[in-house]
């Protein structure tokens, strides 16, 4: 039988790792088409003519790109199970901005981190990276209302968007000889990434911190 | 009286201009605060301490960023009246997918035609422009299905995000002694901005070419 849903991704990537976690959250089946970086498919480059980027969603036919987008449509159309948006719209819209904020400032600062120049250039970027687990801490501590995740009792769209890249993290950590996510300075965080890394719908997706170094290495810088 | 629904804008802005047309399709009243460029308000620095940048939705006292965020909240909270966001959930993320290409590829190219080096490159990224247009023709035709809007009878997320920048397109033709909406390479664009700007909830906040052209002389390249 063909599969209805289908999803175009690779093992390391954290943005496709997203995708993974909202459908396994779901119990949603679907058929993982693994892209090469070297050589993209033709169902690849069909379905995202725009970017030519990973993940692409295709549901029933129809193709979707932008993983944070892809998020929220698979919240929409299997929405019997438990919600990835908050439901209120003023959490939802703090969801929202944050994982943006993710997206757009912390993410690219930690990808930054691998070709900087010298090493004050490099020093900054860590303690940027870490000034924005601090914030991302008290978003934590404000959206969790003491309970387990982002979420609340369930993952949420800030559990998925931050912890995609938990992975890509302790790459980064093992590669500068520091911890960014440490006791002192995030204790609620180290706590989340241990549960969440425990979850269900996320512990046969995280990919193992060796296997993503030796993947690192082929990586231009 | 306090009013509940406050704006921290500036009438240039495209991005706050989304904001207001969202607030007047829903019939929101509110108050709408002025912010100068070259000294932010302290209501301004509190409110978005994260990026510190208008508009700024103040809603009983809560404050929300980024304009296509505070669309979905306005969508989200004043959900009687015809709605901002698609109903259907594909259509609803194909919407998000083309205001954030809006955001995060057409309109920085049309920014950056003003501090372009050289003619070459000034032509380059006019034709970008063009090309993106080709590219959001195509959209509306596919969402539009034959209606006056990206959002069919009513104005949508589409229109909102796109139609904000209509004044600072025409600064860029008027500038740069070019056409870029026209009728041989997108001729349902045009007839589409001019109902835009015919709209009851556009037509007060769209700014005169004249003045956006006085102001757009007091800026840095």
């Amino acid at each position: 039988m063909k599969s209805e849903v289908k999803l175009l991704g690779a093992w390391p990537s954290p943005f496709v790792m997203r995708v993974r976690i909202a459908l396994n959250m779901k119990s949603v089946e679907y058929e993982f088409l693994e892209e090469r970086l070297e050589s993209k498919s033709q169902l690849l480059l069909q379905s995202n003519p725009i970017y030519k980027k990973i993940p692409v969603l295709i549901h029933k036919d129809k193709p979707l790109s932008e993983s944070l987008i892809i998020l929220q449509y698979v919240d929409d159309v299997w929405s019997s199970h438990s919600s990835i948006l908050p439901s209120d719209p003023y959490d939802r819209a703090i969801a929202r901005f944050w994982a943006a904020y993710i997206d757009e400032k912390w993410y690219p600062t930690m990808r930054s981190i691998r070709g900087a120049e010298g090493i004050e250039e490099k020093k900054r970027l860590i303690e940027e990276v870490k000034e924005g687990l601090a914030l991302l801490e008290d978003v934590f501590k404000n959206s969790s209302k003491g309970k387990a995740f982002y979420g609340g009792d369930q993952l949420g769209l800030l559990d998925i968007a931050l912890g995609g890249f938990l992975g890509w993290l302790r790459v980064t950590e093992v590669a500068n000889g520091v911890k960014l996510l440490d006791q002192g300075n995030t204790p609620e965080l180290v706590k989340w990434a241990q549960r969440f890394c425990a979850h269900d719908a996320v512990k046969h997706v995280m990919p193992q911190t060796e296997k993503l170094i030796e993947f690192a290495k082929t990586l231009k810088r």
